[in-house]
Parts: structure tokens; C-alpha cells; sequence
């Protein structure tokens, strides 16, 4: 009864192109810092689960069945085949996309056409910087350039996106830093940089920021899960409490990405705010059966209209099936739950739904 | 079967006694830092959800009924009957009010009045510091004052509370401060002051929290959800061990209020300290249809003689309605649940019910 | 149907040999800064309510029977008896005991003969430095019978353990301290120590962990709850993440212990270092009617093969039955869960029972 009639992915990536054996299929399945340890495989957490349930069906195959079996099939169809029937049976209407990862996926357009949905570019903030960087000669130029790449880059995307708290952390200080410090911070930077360095410097990282924050494109921030090894209370997203409210008021939305497992603490800020978005879709791919809990727990503070779903999916069209699959069945279990125990309405409940399915997602990117 | 009967709401504030238009009333379903972003609303929330459930009812209507339609007829009602009916629906006997609010609210006189119970009027310590600053000229007579002024509210009050936590955060050094340093603190802070300014001084806040243990009286500290725009780690219980541990053994009872998202850091405090008790009710409002479980995880850790049930109701009587029912059904769900499992006897379950309803704050606050 | 056919308990202590009354009892059913509040008692815990569910018809009475009239048939039962029935009603086939408690405990013989099961040691790494430095005359003595005592455990013991969280706090420098600062940090440690004093140096805790780590046997790190009084964020395993990546594939497994209520975190760790190791059972001891939530907490984020079993039990026969019991029946409620909605097939629902339940133990500790 409450099955939203379209998804709107808020936050994705493309798929790998090349056919994948069972290790590196199992490698996509999570982040770690190295292999699985000897008598235990990545097949046996929630994602791996998840995929076994859901993906199989779409390929032909019985649900739960083993993964070298699922495999199998996968390589028979092919990548390209077997990519365009699980996309299309996710239910996604639109995906945004940030194309700001090294790895050789498909572009928006290619998911878009494989998936027979829209696609929209997310711009990740600290790979434009990079690639500005590749191609300036001096400080001057370089901080010219990103202005200007940064303006172009919000004539056609939907968003920015910021690894600000990947990279160094959310403790980053919360006003726009002076010209001069950023100019500092840019020279000793492009001096020591070698092609394909990664920008850490905290004061470029705010710089980046506080240029997108100016664009007036809603601004995505990765908070949470995400940077496998790196301390993962450094990107609380209470941390980003200061920055927020530096940037209220200015116009634009800033939409706080996975969260988990701090996400009761992102769905506050958005309860606090009105400029702030949650995410609540990441952390149900990453969680599997226990789905329902965790988006529950995002629907405890934060206001219905402030909520986007997302899949987070990267590499594998399996993970954009499973979080498309998890989102739809934790939402009908959660919000179903409440309306039999008379606590919601119905008519609130697939209101709600919808809501949060793709509803909130078109006014915040302001699509059709 | 599992239904206490008799609330005592041991921590709430009076209502407005003005009429309420549908903004007005909105803007008192949260605490925000400014008003709904555009295409959103604060009924679109837990609390919101739950007043349309539960209070619809109480005034002759269908529950989950549209805002405006429930607006009117709390107008067609009047202000007062309005709250008369939602009051005496709440099932709640006796209130403990917080008086120390600057808002134009009914004192708790008026709330027994209107709800045909008990009122005890809670002395928030730093309204009362602030009030004997406006009339105290040095600082030798502004600290004797306050001296006398904790000392006759504790002959009248039930207990005194502080926002030290809201308006500093709960990192404040454990120990009481030296003479030296509070006639310092307070010397600076009058100079300084214009009538109606807040006491922010951590040392004056420290001070205040002493005075107050050294009375006797339950003293109850704000933690977790309060300040909209504060960082709300600031306020996470486990900042307070330190100051537990010294006031341990002095005869005074600490409360900890609202708790959340930090709640089972609130029960843990109360499980290991004789004289610590953790509030499981100023969550509820906020969370909703997850009351159940958000309760649950205060019963987790808590011992059961140790948990307090409070609405944390201000403004609206509605809150203290919903506050109320959700505390009950929550209650009967999750207890209820845990005998049906064959994990709790049924008498347990009734006496723990009747426990945390009422019977913990009747010996705690000395209640009759 | 999903019912684990053997438990190896990973963590857990011996039982004292003495008589207990109501009051004695009591004590050991939750770790306080201090005797119960006026009014309240320990068996109104999740813990206490747990006891007399499970254990009463262990020694022939009805569950949930009064604690006066449980303790009075334990008495007539006498403590051996009574202790070889809980233990036997366990269910547990292998205890993995920490022997450096200073109370008058069973060793892990008398525990095995008791409870006809398996026993091992568990060294713990502080009581080892307190009993090396009591018969040490010098710092190059002490460090040199230190080496060899570790060096001698390791022969003998399955693991060691570390209580530097409980005794400092997890917020240790990652790296091994240097030789010199060792010495120094010896020298001061010796030179104030009187017989019995506990270790608490930072420096000297690192040294520890670090020459057991050079043991390869698995390293057992408590974090979350364990020293009442104490602030709980300090033993928060996040803390542990630059540790965890220093010791990096030398080899040696580290397995975090209770971790409540950050065992998320603790998650979180297990599913991203292939060395980590997860504990999922002396929470539910402490969360009783909770223990199904808690261990699907859990579950969200370690992977199956990387979370274990353990009780946590210390003093009471009864705890290693309430430890046991809970996570049975959490087990295949949560398992069970999953496996009716369709989200996991039954097959794999049972072996992962099996991994957390046995399993994953054996292959961690070398268990035949």
C-alpha cells in the first residue's frame, strides 16, 4: 500500500565497465584496508546478503542462490546486459550522479540510457580542484581558474559534492578562510604537488566550500561511514554544527550525506536548520536487513520534507538494485507499521512516501 | 493490562494563553533555528504527527485530522477550554513546571486549575541568578542574595534545575569553584550586564550547581536536545561523570533531563551512580511513533527504580498530551511485549510500569 | 530452528566458591559506584529480571520466582551444586577465562569440571606486569621477566587481554613506545609502587599491547562499559582506530570486547580491518529484554565471520547462563526475523549462527 511510484537517487556513481571474477565482484562489496581475513569472506555481511536476495531474480536466478552461481550468469549475459536488467528493474527514475571518482565508470549519460532513467552530474569538489590544479601554472592562475570552473561546473550540474570530512575531517573551521591564508595554503600546495596528488589542506578544502556555498547549488557533504581507515568520529556530522549555521541564510541547501552511524545526529541538524538535507539512503546498503531500523531512526528528528533517499551505489549496479530494494521495503515495513498502529495516517504515510522517494529531491535540485 | 494509573510529569512548563493562528501554533512544535524551509512544515514531523493522533480527539474530532481544521476548532473552543479538555485528557496528576522560562506561560497554579491535578513549581537556577542580578548592586550583595534566594526556593519548590548544559555545554570543571573565582566571575558579569542579559559564565554556572546541591533538593540538568543551533555533543551526558562523582554521596539526587540522541549514556549514569535518575519522557514529543523504542533503550541500562517519566512540555498543552499518551502506549508496547515473550512476569511489568509512571518521582520529589 | 549446537563463550571469569545471601547476591549483578539508591534495588535491572527468568527453573522453580525465595534454594542447593546445574544448563562447551581478576574466582579447571565443558586461560596483560613487578628487583629485571612471563603465557594461554581502556582510557599514542621511555616510565612505576598497586602508566599499558601483539596470540581489548565510574567516551573502540592500523598485518588478531553502547563502532572496526574482531555477547547480559536489538546492532556492520560469542560472566554462575541464554534466543529471534521477511534464506541464517555461536571462535583461538 505504500510503494512510492519513483525514486529519485540523490547520490550515486557509475558502474565498472570490465567483467568482474568472484574476487573482485566481492572487493566492490564494501571498504576495507585489505582482504578478507582468512576464513571469512565479504559475501557474509549485510551487503552481500542484500545482493544474493535481491539481484538474482533480475538475472533469472532464485534469490539466496550462491555467488559463484550468480557469477556465473553475470558473465554469461555480460556486463553491459546484465548491468541494463538490474538497473532497470531498481525502480530509479533519476539518478544523480558524482562522476568525481578516479575509477573508470560509466558516465551520467551511459547510466541514464542503461538504467532508461534521467541522469544529472554531481560535481565533487576536491577532484575539480585537482584537475584545475593539473593544468595551472601559478597560484594566481590557479585560484582563477577554480572560480571560473566552479562557476561553469554549476551551469550544468545538480549539485556539489564535498569529501571535505574523507579528507581531513568535519572539525574544519566553520567561516570562509581570508584570501590571503588561501593563497598561502594554494602556493605551498601546487609547489609540493606531484600530477594526481589529492587535496587534504584544510584551508583549500573550506575555500572549496565557501566557493560552492556562492554557487547557490545545493552542497552535498559526506558525513559518517566513508574513508575505511580514517577515524570515523571525525566525521560526526555534529562537527559540521558552526559551518552550518555560518551558511545560513545564504540560499543554499546543504544535504548531508550517509551519516550512519551518526545519522540521528545529521537528522537534528535537519530537524535545526532549514537549509539542511539527510541522506537516508547509504547506510541502508551497507546495513541490509536491518534497514528498517536505521531509516526509522532518521525519521525520528528529522522533518518528513527534509529526508532524501540515495543508494550510495559505486562500481556495482547490484548496489543500486539493493539500496533501491532496501529503501522501498524498510519505508513500506516503517511507515506501514505506524499506520496500523493508528499512530499515522494512511494518506500521511504515502504523502510521506513520496516525500521522501523523490518529492524532496525534485524541489531541493529542482528537477522535473 | 499494562497501564499505570496515575502520571507524574516531573518536568514541564506552563502554555501560552493566547490565541494560536496556524503559524503560530506550528512555530511551537520544535525548537528551530529559523522558520520551515520553503515546501516544508513542522507538521510534517514526529510531533507534529503525533498532536494530529492524539489531540484531535480530546476537542471532538478525527484523529489525524488536516492543522487547520484542528486550529479552528481549538479557536471555536477558546484558548482556555481548549486547554482544560487537553489537559484532563492527559491522564496526568501532577505536574512538576519549570517556571523559569522568559515566555508569558501559566504559572503552576493555573496548570493544576486547568488540568484538575497537582502543580509544583521546579526554580530554574539561572533565571533566578538573573533576577537577583537585576536587583543586587555589588557583588557582595548579588552573591548573598542568590545565596538567600536558592535557599527560600528550596523551601517551596520540588526541585531546581539547570540549563548549564544549553547554555555552555556540560564541560565544566567538576569541582565547586573557590570564592576568589565566583566573586571574580560575578564582578565581570554585573559590570558588564544590562538587564535581561543571560548568565553564560561557566564559573557562575558551576557556582549556581553547587549552591543548589548543597540544598538538598533534586537538582536536574538539561542534556542532550535543547539549544536548536548548539552543538549538541556539547550536551551528551557523559560530559557530566566527573561532576556526578563529586556530588556523590552529598544526599542530592541528580536528574538527567531529555537525554537524547545520548540517552543510553543518560541510563548508564543512572545505573552506576546511587544518586543519578534519567528522565524517558522530553524524547518521546520529539520522536513520535519511535517513542517505543527510543524508551526501550533507556530501559536498557537503567535501573528500573531509576527512570522518570516527563512530557518536557512548553507552550502547547498539546504536548503535554502527547507526551503522555505516547509515555503510556510506549510503555504498555514494550513491557507488554517483553511479557508476552516470556522475558518479564506480568506483575513485573505492572510494577515496573507504575514505578517509572509515578511512583519513582513521588519518592524522589517527596511527593505525597 | 535456528539454534546454534555448541557455544564457545570468548570472554568470561570464574565464580566465587562462597555463600551468598540476598544482599551479596545482589552486588554482583551490575558493577556500581555505590550500594542501590533508598528505595531501589539491582534485581530491578535488565540483569536481575534476566536471572530470574532463566535461572530459577534451573535449580527446579518457576521463573520470575521472588529473588529471597531463589537465593534461599541456591543456599539449600549449596554454591557447588547449584553452580554445577547453571553451569550445565548453560549450554556452553568452551569457556575462555580471564584469570587476573584479584577475587577469589574458580580457575578455568574448576569451571571446566563444573560445568563439563572445555576451559582455557586468558592472560591479562596488567596483572601479569603487577605480579612480574612484585618479585622484580630493577627495571632491567622487571622488564626482562616481563618479556619472558608473556613469552611463558603465550605457551600456554589462548589469548591475552587488556583492560589499558578501563584503566586509562583508549586515547593511547597508536605506536609502541620507544625503549627509553619505557625504561623511564618502569623506573617511576617501580621506584612509587608499593605490593598490589595497579598499573595505570600509559606508556608501560603500551608496552603491553605491543609485546603481546609480538606474541601473535589474539589480543582481547575491552572497550565500552567496564570501570563504573569512569567516562564511558573514553573507551569508545573508535578510539582504538589508529592502534588498529598500526598493528596492521603483523599477524596478530584483535578481538574488542563489550563495546556497548559503542559496539556499532566496534562494528564498524571488525568490518573494515581484516585483524579486527568483533564481541557481540557481554552487552546482553547488561541489556537482558534488549539483548535481540543489540545484537543486530551489531550485526548492521561486522561482518558474520568476524563477531563472537562471550558472556562476559564474572562471580555468578548466573550471569554465564543469562549471557548464554539471551544470545541463544536474540540469535534466532533476529535470524529468525530475517529469515521470514524473505531477507536471508534459512541455510545461511544457520551457518552464521553457527560461526558467531562456535565457530568463528575456533578458528580465532586455535579451539580443536
Amino acid at each position: 500500500m505504500i510503494d512510492p511510484p519513483s525514486l529519485v537517487d540523490q547520490y550515486c556513481h557509475g558502474v565498472l565497465r570490465t567483467e568482474l571474477g568472484l574476487g573482485t565482484f566481492e572487493a566492490q562489496l564494501a571498504r576495507t584496508e585489505g582482504p578478507p581475513a582468512p576464513g571469512t569472506t565479504l559475501f557474509d555481511t549485510q551487503t552481500g546478503f542484500a545482493v544474493r536476495r535481491w539481484c538474482p531474480p533480475l538475472l533469472g536466478l532464485e534469490p539466496h542462490c550462491p555467488p559463484a552461481r550468480y557469477l556465473a550468469r553475470r558473465r554469461e549475459l555480460g556486463t553491459v546486459e546484465a548491468g541494463r536488467r538490474l538497473l532497470r528493474g531498481s525502480g530509479i527514475t533519476a539518478y544523480l550522479v558524482d562522476t568525481g571518482l578516479p575509477d573508470d565508470l560509466t558516465d551520467p549519460d551511459e547510466l541514464a540510457r542503461a538504467g532508461q532513467a534521467e541522469a544529472h552530474e554531481i560535481v565533487r569538489l576536491e577532484q575539480l580542484a585537482e584537475q584545475v590544479a593539473d593544468t595551472s601554472g601559478t597560484v594566481e592562475s590557479f585560484l582563477a581558474n577554480l572560480a571560473e570552473s566552479v562557476h561553469g561546473a554549476a551551469a550544468h550540474a545538480v549539485a556539489f559534492t564535498s569529501v571535505a570530512g574523507l579528507r581531513h575531517g568535519l572539525a574544519l573551521a566553520p567561516e570562509p578562510p581570508e584570501a590571503g591564508e588561501v593563497r598561502g595554503a594554494a602556493g605551498r600546495w601546487l609547489a609540493a604537488r606531484v600530477a594526481g596528488d589529492r587535496l587534504t589542506d584544510p584551508v583549500l578544502l573550506r575555500h572549496l566550500l565557501w566557493i560552492a556555498v556562492a554557487s547557490g547549488l545545493p552542497l552535498q557533504l559526506h558525513a559518517g561511514l566513508g574513508a575505511p581507515g580514517a577515524r570515523v568520529d571525525r566525521t560526526d556530522p555534529v562537527l559540521l554544527t558552526d559551518f552550518v549555521r555560518a551558511t545560513a541564510g545564504l540560499g543554499t541547501d546543504l544535504v548531508l550525506l550517509h551519516g550512519y552511524p551518526y545519522h540521528r545526529h545529521a537528522a537534528h541538524l535537519a530537524g535545526v536548520f532549514p537549509h539542511v538535507y539527510a541522506d537516508c539512503g547509504a547506510a541502508l546498503v551497507r546495513t541490509g536487513a536491518r534497514a528498517a531500523t536505521v531509516l526509522a531512526e532518521v525519521l525520528e528528528l528529522a522533518p518528513f520534507g527534509k529526508i532524501l533517499f540515495s543508494s550510495g551505489a559505486r562500481g556495482l549496479p547490484e548496489l543500486h538494485v539493493v539500496g533501491a530494494h532496501l529503501f522501498r521495503e524498510a519505508l513500506a515495513r516503517v511507515l506501514g507499521g505506524w499506520v496500523s498502529e493508528g499512530a499515522w495516517s494512511l494518506d500521511d504515510a504515502q504523502r510521506v512516501a513520496t516525500m521522501i522517494a523523490s518529492g524532496n529531491a525534485a524541489r531541493v535540485y529542482g528537477l522535473s
